[in-house]
């Protein structure tokens, strides 16, 4: 695969070692991740709310209700950054300043097209099976009336920019800070707690494997 | 406490139930998150990034290096919307179309004041506290090259969205669902893993009070 450009929106000044264009990293990002903070500018000023979201091969799809401002706004081809960060842990330097988190970030610039017919359907099938694997055979086909009130959009993932923090806590050798204080990371992660079930749902109905996929693919 | 004013740009136009305008719900959602995701317009088109930020009191914090850009632009008085989200769930309906995330979100509007002199420190104890409660007094205090080198801005918490689902799966009653598929809810949460010293931390330290106290904070 060929390496993201680094253009002048998705170069990064602040410590730029963390920058990685590797679009494998890209990739495993945002298939980990299952919400994107979408950026989008309205009467000059920045609007960013949460949105589901799934990776289709070299595209980001997100998708909404028509009744959604912002997602409106991204149909008609407002320029858009979609950011997905996943918070790994808490690094505990001896200073405060040297102190950080570890995280994967990614930001996806550009302009979104709607998907409609055969390509909007399947769009919406690759986002139930990135938010919920497996789900999307066994519940009822989407009604046309659903699908008239959902907007799919495709944004291609041309340029984007991502950044890594994956290490300890550093301390420089001649700082002259005392190594009897006590350094390093707490790791984080979105855990899965356990199904809780509908009341309408029958008490001798399990937990599906789908769910319970889920489950383990939020745990450690 | 007043209630949030809702205004145009804070008005929920989709699932309008789902506004809060309880002051106290912004502030709990703000002291439960580590990570905002602040939006800036740069040339028109907007620039979304992860921040480390806290709350103080009816103000939104936030810091970073003078060497970042969208810090920067903040810092100079652009248009800022800082949006913080929490996933806590996914909820899985009888069809995808009313499947669903529970969450907490708030959009923060407005534009942001750089802190100086003792008003800056004061900041910087505030989203320490915040981000790794305890610390501040455990390790060395910041030197004046550290705050030369520090950007924080506070940011009035006047405008604010708040939107929040925390439902199990609704099934219409004569929706024609059968009641025989499983529907329920999967929490999430960030979770803390165990605490990792790093190398040059000698073997008898023991992980410290303010570490376990985050460890025990996000655990379910």
């Amino acid at each position: 695969m060929d390496p993201l450009p680094v253009t002048p929106r998705t170069r990064i000044t602040r410590i730029a070692e963390r920058q990685k264009t590797d679009r494998q990293v890209l990739y495993d990002v945002l298939d980990a991740g299952l919400v994107a903070h979408v950026g989008v500018v309205r009467d000059g000023t920045p609007v960013v709310l949460p949105l589901g979201y799934a990776r289709s091969s070299d595209s980001l799809l997100l998708h909404g209700s028509t009744g959604g401002g912002l997602l409106r706004a991204a149909a008609t081809g407002a320029p858009l950054a979609v950011t997905v960060t996943l918070l790994d842990g808490l690094v505990y330097a001896r200073s405060l300043f040297d102190s950080s988190m570890n995280y994967r970030s990614v930001m996806v610039c550009g302009t979104a097209e709607t998907l409609t017919g055969q390509e909007k359907l399947d769009g919406l099938e690759e986002l139930s099976e990135h938010l919920m694997p497996g789900r999307w055979a066994k519940v009822r086909p989407t009604t046309t009336r659903e699908l008239a009130a959902t907007l799919v959009l495709r944004l291609p993932l041309t340029e984007a920019s991502v950044k890594v923090r994956a290490d300890g806590a550093t301390t420089a050798a001649d700082d002259g800070e005392s190594r009897q204080i006590w350094a390093g990371v707490l790791p984080l992660a979105v855990q899965a707690g356990t199904a809780k079930s509908s009341a309408d749902t029958p008490e001798h109905l399990a937990v599906p494997p789908s769910v319970v996929g889920a489950q383990r693919r939020h745990s450690r």
